[in-house]
């Protein structure tokens, strides 16, 4: 286990981003997905979102990467993920699953049973319901039940390591755990990531930026994986704290909203 | 007729909401989703969004509550609305109709007397305009044309009062009309709201908001749901006011819409 | 070639849109619809959103005007952009095209060349690498490749000014073109706005948003489209300008989103 402090191999992450400017494809739930473009903006890529099939895989074939978020999925956009998600993939290119409320009914397990199966993201970043919940269920161990899209809060730090390491084995890709403390698996590597602010669980969107944020850096970094990831879910909390930390009324929610994508853009520059 | 001020019975139904933190599954418009869930999130409530018929019928059955606001309905997700807001009904759970621009088109008219027809919402918190249009069409006494989706303010506080009645009467639900002066109806109980602010009118999505917030408050008080919905119009009303009395610069709506949610937040947690 | 400075002409155009508060259809990207809608809402317009061909319809009998942007388009919402931009056509209303991402995709471009072909807008409004990939593409020269959603920001002034013109006269309608210096053509007409800010590019939606308002002036104005085209990229490029000037952190793009619309309204109603 390994503490990420690592600002030397984070500032590698962010200088390829600038960079690169990577084309983003956001194939995304409609609840954030202004939230997500704004923040894939803030740190130096450019986002591209898509409802339609035959344009999600033309965009997917010359973007950088892809996130595929189930957060409002059907079967239209379901199509179109596997569609882009394949494309991406056949040429090479990151996609990113994040399985928002995969634990809450059987129609989002299922859009992440087929995603993970037919398209096998390269990195999943869930919240510790979704993940425990994906592996419970692709270890047909049953399912563990989510109430919503939010994390229930009481999972253990250990049971959150084994189910990341277990998933990333099983799908040969990174797993990113973000909560109190973030958790990254890849095969033997292990991370995990303190800091960040409470209210980032109190505005819609966090979770969805990130995973928008870390297809960027993924992109960006291709054969990198887990160190864009690491950055990615890095830069996050230390946005989160820094916006946090500048709230002139305390707890202002919504301060905090227009502060974070500043936070993000500081951070990635310096 | 009375005038809510009842300060107490609102502090209940705050109180249940902050105790049950209830699911409240929000069937909305993609014009104004991000500023529903960030009203459920400010209010103690846990918002969760669903486009497909199946995910949203498996979500009903473990939500608190349901509203349905057809904003950009299409065949699709009304009959996502439909099948959700049945499960809803039949787990006994409360169901908020949203008519949003009821009397602008046959579409939207007939996407409500559907949802009226079908599903018997417990709630419907629409402007007077759209209320007015669905009296009349309900009582087939021709169509109350409304242009676009805003209200139309020349409605007189007898007309608005009398349609609120007999609509509530008709379908056997609460009915909540927002404007300068809020009218709840519910069988012979009538209550009036006044105070607010002018700049509700100004920003998209308050309306959608306040009927989001009526559906969390309903989930947490099944059981009295004319007082549910009093408390969430009078929070909204106070909202607005607060956020407006807090401007740096006098009128800025784009101040007033990042502090709505931060007041929300403080006057239902005093 | 004039450079547009003639507040007269623009004073004219805002008095129009405060008299007539246009009801503005906007068939429009889920990515920044929000924005959109509460930029009308700024300018003095009401906006109203949709996704049903039907629903669509019949708003556009009733429009002032519609705007119809391609960010996420898909077949139904194709349909609906074509059922309502030829109802609002034949009812004499002006029409807008934002042709977003044309040069990205097959789909986009398809899209616009059958609006352009079916519809007939009024003003084609979109950024230089769209109206280069539109100009090339219609021209049969081939496609001009666009990367993303961005303009691509290399081309040269007299290309941009020659595209415009030529694509106006093809399809006889005024062309604007948003950039660092923006251009509008139609027939012999040439204008050209300097100013704004460079922040304008780094936060999204403000070219939709653009567009949204072009589509409100034009439907205060229906026999006056040049102008008021002219008078929406004006606003826009001095509500950019205004706002970066008044951040209390330079460079904030989140206090610069919003305070965007404050400024739009203050310009408009001065």
């Amino acid at each position: 286990m390994t503490r990420s402090a690592n600002g030397k191999i984070d500032r590698v992450v962010w200088a390829a981003v600038r960079e690169s400017r990577p084309l983003t494809l956001c194939l995304t739930n409609f609840v954030t997905v202004t939230d997500c473009a704004n923040a894939v903006l803030a740190v130096g890529g450019s986002p591209v979102m898509s409802l339609d099939v035959d344009d999600a895989r033309e965009l997917a074939a010359v973007s950088a990467s892809a996130v595929l978020n189930i957060g409002t999925v059907c079967p239209d956009q379901l199509a179109a993920m596997l569609g882009a998600g394949r494309a991406a993939r056949a040429a090479g290119r990151p996609v990113v699953l994040d399985p928002v409320g995969a634990g809450a009914t059987r129609v989002r397990m299922d859009a992440c049973m087929r995603i993970l199966d037919e398209v096998g993201p390269s990195i999943v970043r869930g919240n510790a319901s979704e993940i425990l919940a994906l592996e419970a269920h692709s270890a047909r161990r049953g399912v563990s039940r989510q109430r919503g899209v939010d994390a229930d809060g009481s999972e253990a730090r250990s049971e959150i390591e084994n189910a990341a390491r277990s998933l990333s084995e099983r799908f040969g890709c990174v797993v990113a755990v973000s909560g109190e403390t973030d958790v990254l698996a890849h095969g033997q590597m292990l991370s995990a990531l303190t800091g960040g602010s409470e209210l980032l669980t109190r505005v819609t969107g966090t979770g969805c930026m990130l995973s928008a944020v870390v297809a960027c850096c993924a992109g960006a970094l291709p054969d990198k994986l887990f160190s864009a990831a690491v950055a990615a879910m890095n830069a996050m909390k230390l946005a989160g704290a820094g916006a946090e930390s500048k709230l002139g009324v305390p707890g202002s929610v919504g301060e905090f909203r227009y502060r974070l994508c500043d936070e993000l853009a500081e951070i990635v520059s310096s």
